[in-house]
């Protein structure tokens, strides 16, 4: 007999059905035995003889035969899709055993998130913790969707790189055969160089920071979702594809994650109709009015700064959303396009949501002269660049792009406190799967 | 004016428009200049008074305001989309200027593929290059497309890694903080891990390999398309899933990339109804009979064997492709099942088109004091695999799964010579973009 999900049990009322899952819960009633099972679908009760039942327990894996009865009236549970009916078992096969669990799996975990971590393999199990994922899937399909709809083109990165891209020193050094490489920072150049041949241009792709502290923002490895367009008519177009894109992703998570968001008592970050644009020195004189905090000088805003501008566009313009541009010139990479009419502040964006930057983007100079010039200034040398640079020395439209972080538009959306909570896998300096300090012993070569 | 793309410019006969793109040649007739121009969904002739074409070169990027017009009959081009229309240039924009080209881009590159590759930013603007990411692009994406219908949930897979997964020297070393990390030799042990939490499970990924040799078929990075499933009710069904996945892959460049295939004059291989299944040790048997070749001790096919064994089954099921199964278990990882009616052999499977390996997969061991037992037994220490073996120790339902290697799949389908060209930018142990030994010093600490 082939198997059919949990979720679909209902409409076999009095027939016969296999089901497979494992078991969630094991409750013991005199002659009866009660079965929670659970499969990528959904739970089902599963009505047992003891003797059929015998020395089952939580997370057996199990396939079994039997009928699907309706529940009389009273019995039915409205919390479960599954509620108006179970299935009484006729045969159940073992197909797993598993060791009596450290932790209930089933409830809201009350653990600790390095514990949860430790033990990822089976917290993974618990549907809370599911939902994350399951949105995580939603942002990034949702991101590539809008932008083949927009005429873009997906194309895979490299992730290893023979020069630091962005400079700094927070970058991962591997052993490359006879030389050495680097873990991409981002696929930055690589999207640019794809402009020439596609125009517009996507990634799906891994990108790396070796963050030397432990916030609740940053993570070693990270997925960035992103983009990039030729032939722009202002640096605006950006932010308009931008706003579409994230409009997109919200909308998506609206009608497809509906249970999702009901399990963190989620609601989507609220637009109204168009994203408000501020200046960075804007913001700053903003919150120095709202706050006294002066923050004027500073050549980004502070993670208190992001709340307090979020705060202020609620207040104002009934967003959860806010552009902040113009970052100064300085604090921005080699490749940002300065205003024309201010150059100590650059065509560039973050896009802050309830507080967190979730998007970062701009114009990046097309000019090659103007390019290279700012490579030596930023003092990088033009040799390591040659290969990117043939792209603008062939003829490059001007340009754009922005690259979202896929975790934390989740961790923005259920309010996680921890970017970890939305990462299958963290990385950072303490962790690789498991602490890193009960992993392995430190690396002699260094202090 | 809003900019329309070249391609829609016959619907605008007699209408003015606006034009971007590149100059893919100039023609230069008396009182009059023809300049081809290039964006990325067609080629489209312009006509422009030599003033308004002044000091225009191949490359340059410009921005065109013009009036669309039927070409006279004797005049149509119908190798071109555009063919029979041509636009008149009233305003002739430069948005960017292009240095004299090193060679000529637009037609059939007649070059090294290390010239290629050492110009990959210039020469993805050629068509035919191009034509091979189209292609690699619809791959993903049809794999993507198909798992997705098949119930499976799309996860993002860490590459960084703590210990060697699949064993062996070929892997790369990072310094990772104040420990040892790895790049990931496949996302294996995550997708099962993924498996007791969605079931069905697959990620688009890059991965790593240190080959210490340059052959045409091999890269230090590529794009693994990783599945992994539960509840198999046999290990067959891991081939079956294979083959949707895979006959799905050429329906769809078939139906959405004629144009691709043209410029190639390829065609897709053949499948016959079902795809035939060996044994290795039979393919070996019919190698040595077809050519007195004897590699019958041997634990794997050669290059050679893959080739005749494809001729063989095209000779005899009219297909280009064939799973060739039961490996020896001493030369599969540790976690590969091995054959219950003869453990010397594995449940793991190849799938080889034209001749090559494309696909690789297998029923694993789901049994934790199995695999407690096997990684033992394959020389690790139970320690490093902890953290998966979490997975197995709480209850994994039977389960395996498979690997396409994108880039293989679009060297086989367009017949190219070496991986390298199905690669945007390949790595390997003599290049990251460009050649190493121009870029960088050996590194001091090594030979």
């Amino acid at each position: 007999m082939e198997r059919i999900l949990i979720r679909e049990t209902p409409g076999y009322r009095g027939q016969p059905v296999r089901v497979c899952g494992w078991v969630n819960s094991r409750r013991d009633h005199g002659g009866i035995v009660f079965l929670d099972l659970r499969d990528r679908s959904g739970v089902l009760q599963i009505v047992c003889s003891p003797n059929l039942a015998k020395n089952i327990k939580e997370e057996y894996v199990l396939d079994i035969i039997g009928e699907v009865r309706e529940r009389p009236p009273k019995m039915v549970n409205p919390d479960l899709e599954t509620g108006e009916v179970e299935v009484e078992a006729k045969e159940v096969k073992i197909l797993a055993k598993s060791a009596i669990l450290p932790f209930d799996v089933k409830e809201d975990l009350k653990l600790t998130l390095p514990t949860i971590l430790d033990y990822r393999p089976l917290t993974l199990r618990n549907r809370k913790i599911q939902a994350i994922f399951k949105i995580q899937e939603e942002v990034v399909a949702s991101f590539r969707k809008t932008l083949k709809t927009l005429g873009f083109t997906e194309f895979q990165a490299s992730t290893i790189v023979p020069v630091a891209t962005e400079g700094g020193a927070e970058i991962f050094h591997i052993d490359y055969y006879d030389y050495d490489a680097y873990l991409a920072q981002s696929p930055q150049l690589y999207k640019q160089i794809m402009v020439t041949a596609f125009e517009r241009v996507f990634t799906i792709t891994r990108a790396y920071r070796a963050e030397p502290s432990i916030t609740t923002r940053h993570l070693s490895e990270y997925t960035s979702l992103d983009a990039e367009m030729g032939f722009i008519s202002s640096w605006g177009e950006l932010m308009d594809t931008c706003e579409i894109v994230i409009k997109n992703i919200f909308d998506n998570i609206e009608k497809n994650c509906q249970k999702e968001l009901k399990i963190f008592k989620a609601t989507l970050p609220k637009i109204k109709s168009k994203i408000p644009r501020l200046k960075m020195r804007e913001a700053q004189e903003i919150i120095f009015k709202r706050t006294g905090r002066d923050n004027r000088k500073n050549p980004d805003l502070e993670p208190e700064d992001e709340k307090e501008v979020c705060q202020w566009a609620k207040e104002n313009y009934g967003t959860e959303l806010i552009f902040i541009t113009h970052y100064p010139t300085k604090k921005r990479p080699f490749y940002t396009y300065p205003d024309p009419d201010d150059p100590d502040y650059t065509l560039s964006f973050d896009l802050v949501c309830r507080g967190l930057e979730i998007v970062t983007g701009g114009q990046r100079i097309h000019e090659y002269k103007k390019l290279t010039g700012n490579i030596k200034e930023w003092g990088n040398k033009i040799k390591d660049f040659e290969f990117y640079l043939q792209a603008f020395k062939y003829g490059m439209p001007p340009e754009g792009g922005f690259c979202l972080g896929a975790e934390r538009i989740v961790k923005q959306i259920l309010a996680l406190e921890n970017i970890r909570e939305a990462t299958l896998f963290p990385r950072d300096m303490m962790r690789i799967d498991k602490r890193l300090a009960i992993l392995q012993p430190k690396k002699k070569s260094k202090k």
